[in-house]
This record gives C-alpha cells, sequence and structure tokens, in this order.
C-alpha cells in the first residue's frame, strides 16, 4: 500500500495465512510501516494466525461435543487478540508506535447471535482519537461485542474482511485494502482454469454475485457492507506489489476499456452445498411456505430452489432446494421431526453436488447468454441438475465430479481465457 | 468443595496445573458442578491452560526481543480466556450453567501498570447479576483493565490468587479456595525436609512471611488483600480431598492446640533473588539514598540490606542489597549509568544465593531464637551471608549450594519433623 500516495486514510486487513508466524507478522509490520512512513493513517484489522482457529475449535471438541455459543465465541476471538497483539509489537520495533483493540475496544457493536453476529454499529471514538495521536491501530477481526448482552461475540467465518470494510465506512477511509495470498480477483479459480485472468476492476453488483457463487476472495456480507456504505475495496496480494483488483461502485469505463467489452466478468464456483429434495407434498397453498419456516426456525440460509410441477396423478410435487452442506444434517433433521406438519412423502440429501454460476453486468443487454453457457455445458457432457439466474447471474447445480469441466467449458465459451497461464492460488484466510 | 455446607458464596481460584488439558478441565467442572449442586453460589477464577502463557511469551519473543508490554499484556491475557471458556463449555455439559467473564467484564479495574498491575477496585455488577440469576460465574484470572486508559492489563505471575482475594472481598464470599498441586501449607518443601507437615491452619501474618520468603504455595500480593480485607483463604488440592490449610486472622486456639506450642511455623527459602555489593561508597549522609533512588527509577523490589561499618582508614563503606533474579540485570546497569552521581569504586553482583527464613508468631515471646537458628546452621557447617529480621520472622542469605541443608537444619532444630514423610509437591500454577 505504499505506493498509495500520501495523507490518505487507508484501512488494511491481513488474512490468516499472511501471519502463519513470526517472519510473516514481521514481514506485514514491514508493509504496513512503510505506508505508515508515506504519510497514510492505517488501521489493519488483522485475522488469527494460520491455523489457530481450527485449533482451538478442536481443543473446544475434545471438552465438548456441542460448545456453547457464547463460549466459543470467547474462546475463539483469543486468536485474532494474539495476532492483533504480536503485530503491534513487531511494529512498534521497527520504531512506529501501534496500539491493538479488541472488537469491543475497536467499537464493533453487534447483534447477539453468537458464531454469526452482525455488525450494527462502529463506534470508532478510540480509533479515531489513536489516528489524531499518530498510531497505526491494529483492530481483532472477525469479532465484536453484543450491544443487548455486552456478551463478546463472532461475526462467522470469513468476518474478518467484513470488520475491515465496516471500519472503512465508519472511519471514511480512502479505501479499504484486503490482502490474501491471491494478487486479485481472477476471471475463474486458476486451479481449475489455466487461462484465468486477473480482473483489474469489478463493479460490486458482479463481485456480490461471484461471492454468493462460491468465489471466495471476498466474503458475501463483506461486499454488501461496501456497497451499501460506498467503500472502494482493494484486492492485493500480501506477497507481492501487483497492482490487484479494485471493486467499486461505478466501473470506470475510460480506465477499464476492455471491461466495456465483456459480457461476463467471471465463472464462479462451490463445492460447499447439499441439494435436499422434500418429495411427495401435497400441491396446495401454504405447503411450500411451511417448508421453508422450518428451515429458517433452525436458521439455515437457503440458496436455490426449485419446485416441479405436480403430478397429475397425485396431486403430489416435488420440492428441491440447496442449503451450505455444514447446515445440511440440521435442516434435515427439522424437516424430519416436522414431518406431520409438512405432510411430505419422502425426503432425499444429496452434498455430491457443485454450482457453478457465470456472472457479468454485460447480460442484462446481450440476449443469448443462457443458451450459450448451457450450450458449453452440453458439449463437455455435463449434466444440469438445478437452474437459478438473477438479472446478472445464471446457476446450474451439476455433479460434483462435473464442476471443473463446466466451470472450464462456460469461461472458454464466453472467451476469458488469457493467452498465460495464472499463478496458481491457494486458500484465503479469514 | 463440596462438603462445606449449603448456601455459602465460594470464590475457587484453579491453577494452570489443574487445566492442563481437555480431561483436567472436565475434572474442575465436575468438582465446581458438585458445589453449586451442593447449594452454594459459585464464582471460579481460572489460570491459562498447563504452559500457555510460556508459550505466549516464546511467540512474543519470536516476534519482538522487548515485547512491548501493552501489548504483551493483550496477548498473555487470551491464555486465561481460552481455559475461562472452555471450562464454561464443560460445565454447561454437566447441566450447570456457566458464564466465562474476562477481567475486564468482571470489573477488576486495575493501575496502568503493564505487566505488573495492581487491582484498584472490583465492579461486581456483572457477577452479582450472574449469581442472582442461578449462574455459576467463570473469570479469566491474572487480568483487569486499566482505570485510566481502559487498556487490558495483567497482574503479574502469581495474581491469579490475587483476583480470586479480591473478589470474594467484593462479593462478601464465605471463603476462598485457592486450588493448587498440594494438599496445603507445609513447615517446609517437602522435596527438601522429608519430615515437612502440613499446618491445619496458620495466620495471615505468617502466612505473609513465609509467601516473602519465598513459599511459593500463595503469592505475597494475595496474602496482603487477604489480610486487608479479612479474607478467609482455603488451600486446598484439585487432586484430592484433603482438608487443607486455613489462612485466617486468628487462629483458633481451642481447634489448633498443637499451634499454640510451636514457636515456629514453618522454614521457608527462596533460591529466586540475587545479591549486588555496592563496594567504596563514601560513607556520607543521603549516599544510600541516592543507591536506591537509582533502584527505584527502575521499579526493582530491594529485600535486603545491609552496611557495613565503614573503615576509618578509608571512611568508605560497602552496602549490600537483594533484589529479585530476574531484575539483576536492570539493578546493575542501573547503578553503573549512575556511578559519577552516587559516587561508589566498584560494584559486585552474585546470584549463587538462596534465602533461608524461619517465621512464627511464636517468637515474639520467645528469645533465644535467633541463637538457636544459628547454632544450627553452624552445626550444619553453613556460612551465613547476610541477616535480616522482622517481629516474627528471621532470614539469612547463604550460598547457593548450602540451601537445602540450612532448611533441614533449621526444620529439625525447632522439632517440625513429622513422624512420616510428606508427599512430594510440584510447583503451583499461577
Amino acid at each position: 500500500m505504499n505506493e498509495s500516495g500520501r495523507g490518505r486514510r487507508i484501512v488494511a486487513k491481513f488474512g490468516g495465512s499472511s501471519v502463519a508466524d513470526a517472519a510473516s507478522i514481521k514481514r506485514v509490520a514491514r508493509r504496513i510501516v512503510a505506508a505508515k512512513q508515506a504519510g497514510n493513517e492505517v488501521v489493519v484489522v488483522i485475522s488469527a494466525m494460520g491455523d489457530t482457529t481450527d485449533e482451538l475449535m478442536d481443543l473446544a471438541l475434545q471438552v465438548s461435543p456441542q460448545p456453547q455459543p457464547r463460549e466459543l465465541d470467547m474462546l475463539l476471538t483469543t486468536g485474532e487478540r494474539q495476532s492483533a497483539a504480536l503485530l503491534a509489537m513487531a511494529m512498534n520495533d521497527l520504531g512506529v508506535e501501534a496500539l491493538s483493540y479488541t472488537g469491543s475496544q475497536a467499537g464493533v457493536i453487534t447483534t447477539a447471535q453468537h458464531g454469526n453476529a452482525r455488525i450494527i454499529d462502529i463506534t470508532p471514538g478510540r480509533i479515531e482519537k489513536s489516528l489524531e495521536e499518530g498510531y497505526v491501530v491494529i483492530v481483532a477481526g472477525f469479532q465484536g461485542v453484543s450491544q443487548t448482552t455486552k456478551d463478546i461475540t463472532t461475526l462467522g467465518r470469513g468476518a474478518s474482511d467484513t470488520t475491515a470494510v465496516a471500519l472503512a465506512a465508519a472511519l471514511r477511509a480512502d479505501v479499504c485494502e484486503i490482502y490474501t495470498d491471491v494478487d486479485g480477483v481472477y476471471t475463474a479459480d486458476p486451479r481449475i482454469v489455466k487461462g484465468a485472468r486477473q480482473i483489474p476492476r469489478i463493479s460490486y453488483d458482479e463481485m456480490l454475485e461471484l461471492a454468493a457463487c462460491g468465489a471466495k476472495i471476498l466474503h458475501l456480507r463483506c461486499v454488501e457492507y461496501a456497497r451499501r456504505e460506498g467503500v472502494t475495496v482493494h484486492v492485493r496480494s500480501s506477497f507481492s506489489n501487483k497492482p490487484g483488483t479494485l471493486v467499486t461502485g461505478l466501473v470506470d469505463m475510460q480506465k477499464g476499456n476492455a471491461m466495456e467489452e465483456a459480457i461476463i466478468s467471471g465463472i464462479a464456483h462451490d463445492r460447499g452445498e447439499a441439494k435436499v429434495t422434500v418429495a411427495g407434498v401435497p400441491d396446495q397453498v401454504g405447503v411450500a411456505a411451511k417448508i421453508f419456516e422450518v428451515i429458517a426456525e433452525c436458521d439455515v440460509n437457503i440458496d436455490m430452489i426449485v419446485q416441479n410441477v405436480s403430478e397429475v396423478a397425485t396431486g403430489a410435487t416435488d420440492i428441491t432446494f440447496t442449503v451450505p452442506m455444514s447446515d445440511g444434517k440440521k435442516a434435515v433433521d427439522a424437516l424430519n421431526a416436522a414431518k406431520d406438519r409438512v405432510g411430505f412423502a419422502e425426503l432425499r440429501y444429496d452434498d455430491q453436488i457443485g454450482k457453478v454460476s457465470v456472472v457479468g453486468v454485460g447480460m442484462r443487454t446481450h440476449p443469448g447468454v443462457t443458451a450459450k453457457f448451457f450450450g458449453a455445458l452440453a458439449a463437455a457432457n455435463v449434466n444440469i441438475q438445478m437452474i437459478s439466474t438473477s438479472e446478472i447471474r445464471i446457476s446450474v447445480v451439476v455433479d460434483a465430479a462435473d464442476v471443473d469441466a463446466a466451470v472450464q467449458a462456460a469461461h472458454s465459451a464466453f472467451e476469458l481465457d488469457a493467452d498465460e497461464e495464472a499463478v496458481v492460488y491457494a486458500g484465503t484466510g479469514r
């Protein structure tokens, strides 16, 4: 971030892989020191070191098969506090005064929903004061404090990005830089598509659809927050000085001429969902509502929904939907418990599926995108199980084994392939 | 603590060795559940698991050779938060609702001196409310929040005991139980003296002298706090149901008849000090004051002080004092830097020393204790380097290699030896 010019206010977020050990922490410290010494005001949001969160989760499961969510939040939030304190120490050694704050101290006020709290408000008084006094501020990501119970909360996995964007909005920062182990947003996962290209600029809407469809680079809630608050997000690699990807409201057509031509900005995929089929449902008003009431009661998010045309003979129909694989058991258990109330014949569950999505604002004005996508899938011999569309996205559910072929076929069909191979990237921190 | 009767309010502290792993945490949870189910109100103060604090300190030193005290406190306090959360999870699984609180949430208000803060006040509103609602409250020990800066502080090593006593005072608890890996206070370290006996009751004054003289079982500040606030402290083993040792204001002579006869309650020793000799000091008014000003400025506690009679020929004298070994370098560096201001000839440093102390309220009314102690040392061929006394204590500094022999000789001379061997104990957690 050191080349970003003078006197800007920057919120920068570093993921767990950027602070995996003492050497990485020192490297990140040097990067932040350079930005500070270039005259910027800097607030850093930090994730837990490497596998810390997984290790703490293992420890919790050794003590309790189903750890209490309130206590789990108390436990897990220590990971970010540790990395924040360590980073502040490393910076102080480099001669730049830094202060670490917990989410609570930083004024991250949330709902009381442990494990998946939402940010209600940011009260950045302490941060503002510390910035005025010349400090770099390091904030433990992923956490806040409940407005009602005053208990420590977590925002759910991936939510350090959201903390960063929310802080950037509250502090009226010029930019929110998200440092990760990838050097930006790609047209597809370069591990699957050799010709995947890095995208220099992308709109909030497209980024939102990509995030919702499984692109792991930015957390969905983070992009939503950025769009709502108009925060410019800059996705960059913590391992290089490459320009990265800017996520903004209006993609500047002057600078991004190539973008104007592109109908499709990228192909996303997601292997993290499972498919639940409720079969033999009476085709009556209110039955679908009952099913989704049951699912809502157990706090599971539904992604795609398909209802078959009812069979004339039986007057019954099937309803199929997808949920996060981690919530699959919860959804199935809840439905089985409510079998009499809902009135269905059979429940089927399949987690050997994948979702492939084509995203692009260009498709609003380009008919034929659906035809081209489905044609490419057919040519690659990929069977479509479910379909869902938005104004700027088409998603299909396919067999898990077909995901790679589907992504490659779509990437080529929409002429996204680059001439040279992309750098392969690993999973990102949270 | 389950046999303690019904309806009492108990503050119980468990050290790091009592919660070293998941199995230990579950065992402690069962013990607390039994106390709660017996009708008591229970507040638990917990240390970090096993070696967590040392591991975090290692991590800090990997990142920074001299970690900033504020950030070190932020880092180290996560250890107790983890064990508190894990213990609460384990208790909830046993059907007893528990809530973990950080020191800050528990209302532990301290000075701003990072690494060695002192408790100024306890505002136990949240704890009181949780107890009224029927919860067991688990408090992360060793930590608080600064009254002035609102930063997270630590109370220094051993200070979870102090947290427990301070909470017991603020909550007007009936007793503060300190669970450790020893089953009480002994007349000497059973690792050195095979015939050491467990003491059923001991006064604050004697416990204070024992703690100050190196008995590691209770932290000095904790006993001071207990005496000032009149908190009954019960030292017990977390591995057995033995009766332990009660530390109280007035030792009940009815129950403790044996105590009435005892002149000496115990022999303590301390290998943690170093001896600094400032040689060739002009024997003038104000010179000693200058030396100890220098030491006070670098925040080092002095224990014993001896000044030699000045030599007639030179008009110069030597001043020798002891400091904690960990502060030895700091003290020597500070004195060397102030050599011109103080005006001395030479500085000598020796950390191969040990302090052996004889403690007992009985010595107030029994002359000849000093003669008996020194006679025993002479018979054991132990040379005395320094001497210091209080109303209920005599301490000597001896060569480190002579400590064991000195302790054994004194223990036998004051007829403290038991008929059978004591259980050998290990170091206690903090």
